[in-house]
């Protein structure tokens, strides 16, 4: 496996696979790899030839008071995931390889960027719209593989990439859950044991949610009313929102129809979790 | 000479080029092509194996009340230019092509997008970022050619590219005149001839502010005033700004030093006309 720590160096193992006919798949992490990141290395690999997976901690999608010095970055440990999962080049460039003067450039993504998420982290969207631009022109893949896990990142990421004509495929892979239920997340070793059993209410909320729409319950505000019910069973939990979208606009819906994307994001203590499922209304 | 109308029609041009071990030149254009296109042509057939012309009049770099509609379209007369000029392929998208959806998606450049043009064209440079993006990935060339008359656009791609990590580069070339020193332009040709014979008075501003600071005047106020009055010789000649600026980054400057940008803004009659020139100001 070779590790890059500047472009430079990226761009020359990218290039010598690109000369020996290979395709490149690429996914892009913030590093404290888990079973998720693991996952999505997996799938870059079944469709691809090379495969480079980036570890970095973007400054610019955390917005001041976020938890950008405390995330973690146990970089010798994410080598070794990255060593066994069969990745063939990691790029781990420094902050100032990236950012090697003030960034006046940015990628902004309307309307997709602004719901959900974006109501609670202002310029979050527009950090990772911005360091996925430039991690693709660097590493140039056929194909990014991102998880379902961060429904309005893929969202905003598959915009991006259509309205800017950029030449590579988005691949979106199903989230990886704890037998618990609870979504794998870089920010679960935040929780407290208290917290991490908590933690499995979002997902029920979720089932729940599911269950309604199999139902034949139509209704928006009626389906995140009974979700409401089963968040509050923990009263520790504070939800930013419970919000039921349009899956590829990310518009509210008050009717469920078609796909359907149903999100949760809510704090325990310090820690902010995000989950969501997609559902189909159509096929009942 | 290949014309695509597609963006899978270039790139399939592209990819022979390229599998054919070309490297590729391009030269991104809104047609009406003058001699200043030519010389833009000339460059990159120099330097590429390849050379790719789009003809595209881009409608997001128009404001409401801007010249969009009434921009000259004259697309035969455009494709023979590029056959005399030995051009391999050209690039003549649709506007449905080149933003088949409401686009949601901007690059903005901070900063160097802010003063001279940008105070009055407000948006403009946020649809030349994004439109040049949007070509630069459809087209993927090994290097992209400007004209040195669009400074500030010059400017804007330039730290668009550094930022952004966009892998090639941006080569600019030297203004092309008139025998009488007006900068070649597409909408030169919206002048009745007193306006044409009156827009000469913007190079004899730009060459009287050469001499000022070759003869040692530094303080900009006193340069601009000087070229005022040259300026207003002609009294039809309505100035939007003129404006002495760092040349890479635009800031403003009070004091002449290090190589700077001279920049004028008019209008005659509906016609809006640009000019510059960079002055090395240590080089006396």
């Amino acid at each position: 496996m070779q590790i890059a720590k500047t472009i430079t160096e990226i761009r020359a193992c990218v290039s010598q696979a690109r000369a020996a006919g290979k395709t490149v798949g690429f996914v892009p992490t913030m590093g404290a790899l888990h079973v998720g990141h693991v996952s999505l290395i997996k799938a870059a690999a079944e469709r691809c030839d090379f495969v480079v997976v980036s570890i970095f901690v973007n400054p610019t999608q955390f917005g001041p008071g976020e938890d950008f010095e405390k995330y973690p970055r146990p970089l010798d440990k994410d080598l070794a995931i990255c060593e066994e999962s069969g990745v063939d080049a990691v790029f781990a460039p420094s902050p100032a390889e990236m950012y090697p003067r003030q960034n006046l450039t940015w990628v902004t993504v309307e309307k997709v960027s602004e719901p959900l998420c974006g109501r609670f982290r202002p310029g979050h969207f527009r950090g990772v719209a911005t360091v996925c631009a430039k991690l693709f022109n660097v590493v140039g893949p056929n194909a990014a593989f991102f998880g379902q896990k961060d429904a309005q990142q893929v969202a905003v990421i598959q915009r991006m990439v259509a309205d800017l004509n950029m030449p590579l495929e988005i691949v979106v892979c199903p989230t990886v859950r704890e037998p618990d239920g609870l979504a794998t997340s870089s920010r679960n070793q935040y929780l407290s044991p208290q917290e991490r059993k908590d933690a499995t209410v979002i997902y029920r909320a979720l089932q729940r949610s599911a269950e309604l729409i199999r139902e034949g319950k139509a209704a928006a505000a009626e389906i995140t009313r009974y979700m409401g019910e089963v968040l509050r069973q923990v009263p520790a939990l504070r939800i930013e929102y419970v919000s039921i979208v349009d899956a590829e606009s990310l518009d509210d819906l008050r009717r469920v129809e078609g796909k359907v994307l149903v999100a949760v994001a809510a704090r325990l203590g310090s820690t902010r979790l995000i989950d969501n499922i997609v559902v189909d209304a159509t096929a009942k």
